[in-house]
């Protein structure tokens, strides 16, 4: 890796292979696709993840001396003699299940970092496939959607908010009374089944925060969303409030909370905890 | 009304006008569009949602002799000589506010009834403003997206399953007793924010269930992705499994259960009876 790698390129590219791999799954789309075991992160893997994820390597690979592979699917990969001197974080397709069920939200996650820690990720990529928009960011340097800045919403108050909420666990009852003074104070509950997508609505303030709490979300859903966000201006911490400091592996599983501002957030703090 | 009126092609027209008029909205769309009062339905009505209910009362008048509207945001308007003959039920835009933020799901609802009663709606469109598709049904002619036959999932399992759940609620304390099982059991959870859109959702096998149990939910919402839905071969009772008998008026709100087949209504009907 060269000091002067051209980070976005690179994940320009990987974007770009990614679509043109998938192509023949999105046109043949079922819910029938044989399923080809499990991935690293315990989720059942599809071959569109897994065409996806050889078309990220394949850039990699043709643009990349050496680096580490942190993914979802496959787990941890090393390329080259010096894997070391960087990670890739992917989430190949974030949102499988929507993609295979044809509802329109899935999204492909790409997160480069100096070492197998979140907080040290400094480019990232978020593509909505379906819809062909493209999220970046690289540290100290803003966020993008198609090459425009963007912002978070600026809303402080929970009754006109539009918040993401990820309840889809078989231990709902545990959180579930966390959540419901939340859910009572908030205007519009949304979930659409793509977390990576969704922090970057965060970050673009079409949605005003995101919260999931119920330590299923694996780090290779959250690891290009969290810079995207934060070079956007959001907030994004635990749910107690503190930041988040979480080694980048395929099973580390993650609760956050992820807000525009800091008012709206601590309010949603005060409300969870 | 002659018993010759192509129905389908006046809703279809009515689709195109909404379309139209919209559009200066959609190009400026933002949160700080002035609230012009409370809808009939008791939501805040947007310039929005009133643009689109002149561009479809504009198209009834014109293919039309007499009818009588039935709106989410005017409430009842009796046109013409003898406005029994037919009753349009129309929410003009289903999913504001995720429309104004710029979530791409939001929807153009039109029913058509005999009497002002939800089980006498014989035609119907749900339009898909974001993606432009179509969802369609006529009384005992089967549903169709973009004129292409639609089938509801035959998916049984709830582990694999796909549920829209609306919570939004300010009791969603007394409702989540109620909920916390189905969430428990059920593999994916969603809310998209447009509830007539995610009937369609159920109706094509998008998802294989909508559940809406809060009592929140207006009648001029779900009439047309009832029949869409109940012509495409799904089921939809309240949550106790009895038929929907509700007068179409824009005051009266519904509970319901949707879902792709008897065999999963019931699993899911266990689960929050």
């Amino acid at each position: 890796m060269s000091a002067k790698t051209d980070w976005l390129k690179i994940l320009i590219r990987c974007r770009d292979n990614v679509k043109a791999k998938i192509r023949p799954y999105l046109e043949s789309a079922t819910a029938q696709q044989p399923v080809l075991g499990t991935g690293a992160g315990g989720d059942p893997m599809k071959p569109v993840d897994l065409a996806a994820e050889n078309a990220i390597v394949e850039v990699l690979e043709q643009n990349l001396s050496a680096f580490t592979l942190v993914s979802e699917e496959s787990g941890v990969k090393e390329f080259g003699a010096n894997p070391a001197q960087c990670y890739v974080t992917v989430d190949p397709i974030d949102g499988t299940t929507n993609l295979v069920r044809r509802l329109p939200f899935y999204a492909t996650s790409i997160a480069v970092s100096t070492l197998p820690v979140l907080s040290t990720v400094f480019a990232a990529l978020v593509t909505d496939l379906f819809h062909d928009t493209t999220y970046t960011a690289m540290e100290g340097k803003g966020a993008y959607r198609d090459g425009k800045k963007i912002n978070p919403s600026p809303r402080t108050s929970l009754e006109d908010a539009v918040i993401g909420l990820d309840l889809n666990s078989y231990k709902v009852k545990a959180i579930a009374p966390r959540l419901s003074d939340l859910i009572e104070k908030t205007g519009h509950i949304r979930h659409f089944g793509a977390n990576a997508l969704e922090l970057c609505y965060v970050a673009e303030g079409l949605t005003d925060a995101f919260v999931d709490i119920r330590g299923k979300l694996r780090v290779t859903d959250l690891a290009a969303g969290y810079l995207i966000l934060k070079e956007a201006g959001g907030v994004i911490t635990t749910p107690e409030g503190l930041a988040l400091a979480t080694a980048l592996d395929p099973m580390q599983k993650i609760k956050f909370i992820a807000s525009g501002n800091e008012q709206l957030h601590k309010q949603i703090l005060g409300l969870v905890s």
